[in-house]
């Protein structure tokens, strides 16, 4: 199957489109503190785990039961989740991996995101708890699904520029080259560019007596710091997975 | 409690502008009508039901769970869902009525948004039906939100600024009378030019290449025939079970 780059590109910057808005709309709440705290949850009975943990575990619970995760580039956030009542129609792929669990970097995800929060939507308490953790949910859903759709499909379309290269040094067990070969400081120049101004954008047409604003480095920064290394940590993952040769 | 239509006004405002950037999502895929055609979810074991009849269902499960139709603007789709296990934090209620589900008018708004579909997103079929069905959910739970609050508290303001005329009116049984009473022209005119600039807007920084836009008539469309109209229904339905003198 052909991989073209620039269509794996679009694709790329619908995602990231899509996630600034959800950002944005997670930012129209209080950062919640206590939505975050284990046992915390206002759940009778009790539970162990915090409100957001609760929303997100039983989220992936629904969604595993309609095939989301065998998506490739939807992985879950927990291990252990039900059998998929549901194969969804998917394209031929052109990505050569038995399996894509072994690409998931949802732990790294979860943590820099939550690390955001106060970040983003401060440190208060607006009492709505339940809607913060929805959308929290909707936020690391748009993260997860941008960073692995990047780390699987640029992985493999970079593979594909240079396969001998790429072999010796998955061989060679060398992470610095792998990651000097993977890195395209242009690239990720721009992508900071139109986060920037795509964030500007949206943000002109708010009425700030409606919506609440967001500083456009908050999230640039966060594309710099935690989507851009942990796209290129996916893409090392896969080309250790990748079967060679094929 | 006081009753601001300031706040309220700008609170419908803020509900209205999500709505519409949760429309242009689901645009994004095709009307996909395998997905609602009964028996043809693609799970297994088979379910009688289409995968966008089960997908609302199990999300409302859900969220019940979490106390969401606690929440007087949020009414559900279904009736029998669980008890919840977690009762949301809620400022004091200016509202006085016993049971919000006599203001639920969920069942118009499903058949009015199902019709919108082909409209919306035509009658192709992308595959993607898992992600369709998805922003359906989100669609219809911003449109409930949207229209319960503006049945239950623009009523509620209303009724406060002529409590004699409406119990009036409600004794009498008029609904044509409550109608009257209740519409507000250049209010409604008002409405329709800020989404039909909100959607031109949203769309002016989209990429074609990237976004499929949508007429802003088709959603200025479905605001006059179905948005208004099932908020002024909600509107009489509230003014019928409040209780009087209070």
């Amino acid at each position: 199957m052909t991989l073209r780059l620039e269509t794996i590109a679009a694709h790329l910057a619908g995602l990231e489109e899509t996630l600034i808005y959800k950002l944005l709309d997670r930012a129209q709440f209080a950062g919640n503190p206590g939505a975050y705290r284990p046992g915390h949850s206002r759940f009778r009975p009790n539970e162990a785990s915090s409100l957001f943990e609760l929303r997100l575990h039983f989220q992936e619970k629904l969604d595993t039961v309609f095939g989301r995760y065998l998506i490739p580039e939807e992985r879950p956030f927990h291990l252990g989740l039900p059998l998929p009542r549901r194969v969804p129609f998917q394209n031929e792929s052109p990505l050569v991996i038995h399996d894509f669990e072994t690409v998931n970097v949802t732990g790294a995800i979860r943590s820099d995101y939550l690390a955001l929060l106060p970040v983003l939507c401060g440190e208060g308490d607006d009492g709505q708890w339940g809607s913060a953790v929805e959308h929290d949910v909707i936020c690391l859903q748009a993260l997860s699904r941008r960073i692995h759709y990047g780390a699987l499909y640029v992985g493999e379309s970079k593979y594909r520029e240079a396969p001998d290269r790429f072999a010796q040094l998955v061989t060679d067990g060398d992470d610095a080259g792998l990651l000097a070969a993977i890195t395209r400081s242009e690239v990720e120049a721009k992508v900071l560019e139109r986060v920037r101004a795509k964030v500007q954008a949206v943000q002109a047409l708010s009425d700030p007596a409606l919506r609440r604003l967001v500083d456009p480095d908050r999230i640039v920064d966060f594309f710099r710091a935690t989507i851009i290394p942990l796209t290129k940590e996916g893409e090392i993952r896969y080309l250790y997975q990748r079967e060679p040769g094929v």
